[in-house]
């Protein structure tokens, strides 16, 4: 059984719920629709504090006893019972405590439960008062969440109010973007301008290249990956350990053979150990994933180099393919001087990019190129698809490209070029102030991710929303984070130090086996 | 190379194209983004005519050079051609014309190129005066083919007014919905409250199950037939012929040995044939995609008959695997009487339904249920997931539980009741129409679709979106169908067979092998 653990000290229980139990209490109008938020785990505590002198609500045994009287109208025979998630809590060896949510559960932390409505609700319009007030809610927490956001490379500066209007129709790209369906409420003309774009940015010819708009980075690579496959169905992949876990899972998925690579501190793939370990398997084609732009350390595989290990270890043109998962800094690389250039008129077989990260887009989407002539060969075998369609998904959210077409539009190449800089200098200024600070950071030449030492209080974290592992904590700086966010921030994470680290009995992490010694500002190392 | 016929009779070409020649010279006032909508196929027959007069645009020529010149300020090395699309018209034996798509070209049918915006544009309102034309033509468009919408069971009809609000986020439900996530722009507790609320519709108590939104029914099969393949490694996936071709396209990508079963007429599994070919196979354990609701037919397969055959072939419950894919039946079955009932009472593994279908949502999205105990299980291989997400894929679309969960709350089980009792209701109007008119017609009991004779004019299939195979078409009845739309359709195919087989040298396709001589009122059968 797989077990999250994740550290808190103190952990209060008002971070993340959307109904507290103080805002139930204005609730109280629409006294039917109570039952209808659910808050469980920690909230559950505050809940039960506030409610049980009432006596209405106590531990969610009136909640029980309400459901089932509804359902008395919908099935008589099934009665669903309340879950209540497991959460087991210990005290660690520095006081901390240890909780772990295990998987085994559902952990429906708070829940907006869908209830039946009632026969007079049209009249009454208790049920549309209802869900105003939670969509209301929910919406000012997006606004507060959306304003504290650091640790995920997504661009939440967006308008598309311009698009509001197309929200009423169901548009759906249904199959190749290429080829006509009768299904008429479809987007493909904005798709297929949206790919023509990335064609040439990434430098390949109109009627070379096939692709799609995807649901997302992991369905970019989980197509990359399997076109790889299907060249060389006897391919081994390889991708370094930094690699998205999603090069990992299409492994699994397609039941390939998968060699790790190690990394160098960077997060880059280490050639020296790639070389050996294509020497060990030279019999079989690679299939491999390279990372422009790593998760956690957004570190961008040496393309040149990889494709010249290849070389030097006997592997011609057509006995490799590579998939280039360039989730965020795809879009970026072309715009950085000095990069190594993503381009099909090297030897590479695939590049895609996430569509929600660097352009910003409300939903996650993605955009994926292949060469015509590997598609060509996948489709050949019409069995596989047993359909004119390519993609992995069928049925495509059609109005993904259209936000797409909308910001490529309006920004351009320039645009982003801009954007690119300023996410750059950003990222340096952070990086700097960070250091000056006294504080672990690591900055990647070719990046806009800076890690650095974790904070020590989970709540910090999860206010900033920062994607931790081990004792590294990052941010991607994104168009939308400007040098006054960052300030704000780095005032509360210096305040904070001061209170973590007021007696010398706890320090700050060591990081110099995360991001090396010269990195690293911990005791020891500075 | 897999070659995609579509047979068209002298094909006009104003089916389609989003900007016809015609409204080409409206847009002379912003004549510098002319260049954007690149007309091609068919169209630029058109558009050459009409263009070539005043010399500036002949056959796509002109538009190269600007585009050239366009680039220069980008990348000057670097100059995209135009794609020259390959139509191979040919004549065939009853004067019709048969076009072939060829795959191995981008068919760029119609596409809104993404130019890059001068830098005047912000002073001139040039670019937004044009994209906001582009828009609103665009929605005209949609307005239209919804209304001329039948053949692909999406219920168009959906008023998310409310959560137009949401819009400005970006809502990603990153990896599994009961794990917390620091990302705090989410809506898992929109996403586990209509999780919930199938869990119930399928009888499966609340701890006992995991779930999450998909993308889309895809999705669902690939994730249902993923865990079977996990429950069972070695196990051999069983689906009639008449199974989405997702089901085949999992077999392929996952490696499995694939078995496929016939079907009765009405597209039901046959399952003698299920037995005989379990038979031979009774050393491997079963994984089985059982159809609630097939996508040509609208058969359902009888559940409790494939568990009593996997039984009687001595399979006992630890040996099998069930997958049940209820694209759109899913949901409609549990309010239809008599239906075989869809229930995690009984011993399936995993049952999927599309949300874009009976619920309506402005993009393709499902609702994948498994039970707990398999996603444990594929859960301790960590190395599978190298992260605690079961799902497919990782990042997911936020915003696609709340239209669900909306919907769901505003109709209630008893209101979907009654939608799906309404197009029962008009699915057999249609048919007994259809069958007065004298055309060959076929409606499975349990279903909304009705299957009859294809159309003979392409262009009429074009106009009211309807999917064909072989001789069949059909329309898939959904709550947006109205007794009046259907009395509209009715009337134009009886006004256009009145023509097609004016003179007795056509005739009626026969579809006996189709929908069986008892359905078909071709001339031999009637």
């Amino acid at each position: 059984m797989y077990i999250y653990k994740s550290k808190t000290k103190q952990r209060t229980c008002s971070s993340s719920p959307f109904i507290s139990a103080a805002s139930f209490a204005h609730f109280s109008r629409f006294s039917k629709y109570l039952l209808a938020a659910r808050v469980m785990v920690g909230s559950s505590i505050e809940l039960e504090a506030t409610m049980s002198s009432n006596g209405s609500l106590v531990n969610g045994k009136a909640l029980d006893r309400m459901t089932a009287a509804e359902e008395l109208a919908f099935d008589p025979t099934e009665v669903v019972s309340e879950a209540v998630p497991r959460v087991v809590e210990s005290t660690g060896v520095d006081g901390e405590i240890t909780r772990e949510i295990v998987l085994g559960r559902n952990v429906h932390t708070t829940c907006f439960e869908v209830t039946e409505p009632d026969a007079d609700d049209e009249s009454t319009g208790d049920k549309d008062a209802y869900m105003a007030s939670v969509l209301a809610r929910y919406r000012k927490t997006l606004v507060e969440r959306t304003k504290h956001h650091l640790g995920y490379p997504y661009n939440l500066d967006f308008d598309y109010g311009a698009l509001g209007q197309l929200q009423h129709f169901s548009i759906n790209n249904l199959g190749d973007p290429f080829i006509e369906s009768n299904y008429g409420v479809h987007s493909r003309q904005f798709e297929v301008g949206v790919l023509d774009w990335f064609a040439r940015l990434w430098e390949i010819e109109k009627d070379d290249y096939w692709g799609y708009i995807t649901n997302c980075g992991t369905e970019g690579n989980l197509h990359g990956i399997l076109v790889g496959r299907e060249v060389f169905p006897d391919g081994v992949l390889y991708g370094s350990k930094e690699s998205h876990y999603s090069v990992f899972k299409a492994a699994r998925m397609y039941r390939m053979e998968c060699v790790k690579v190690g990394t160098l501190i960077t997060g880059e793939i280490d050639c020296t150990d790639f070389k050996a370990k294509l020497l060990q398997n030279k019999n079989k084609p690679a299939i491999i994933n390279v990372n422009i732009g790593t998760t956690v350390k957004g570190a961008v595989d040496d393309l040149d180099l990889v494709i010249q290990t290849l070389e030097e270890c006997g592997f011609s043109h057509d006995r490799f393919y590579i998939h280039c998962d360039g989730a965020l800094f795809g879009l970026m690389m072309p715009f950085v001087k000095k990069a190594p250039k993503v381009s099909f008129k090297k030897p590479i077989g695939s590049v895609s990019v996430s569509g929600h990260k660097f352009v910003g887009c409300p939903m996650p989407c993605g955009v994926q190129l292949t060469r015509m002539k590997h598609i060509n060969a996948l489709s050949s075998n019409v069995e596989y698809l047993a359909s004119r369609d390519a993609t992995i998904m069928g049925s495509r959210n059609g109005h993904a490209p259209i936000f797409l077409w909308y910001t490529l539009n309006r920004k351009g190449y320039k645009g982003f070029q801009k954007e690119v800089q300023k996410c750059l200098r950003n990222a340096h200024y952070l990086k700097d102030r960070l250091r000056d600070a006294g504080i672990s950071a690591m900055l990647n030449e070719l990046s806009s991710t800076v890690v650095f030492e974790r904070p020590r209080d989970e709540e910090f974290v999860r206010r900033w929303q920062l994607a931790c592992e081990r004792n590294m904590a990052h941010i991607v700086v994104m168009p939308n984070v400007t040098i006054e966010k960052l300030d704000y921030f780095l005032n509360e994470l210096i305040q904070g130090r001061s209170i973590w680290y007021k007696d010398e009995k706890v320090r700050p992490p060591c990081l110099e086996t995360d991001i090396g010694s010269h990195n690293c500002s911990c005791a020891l190392h500075k």
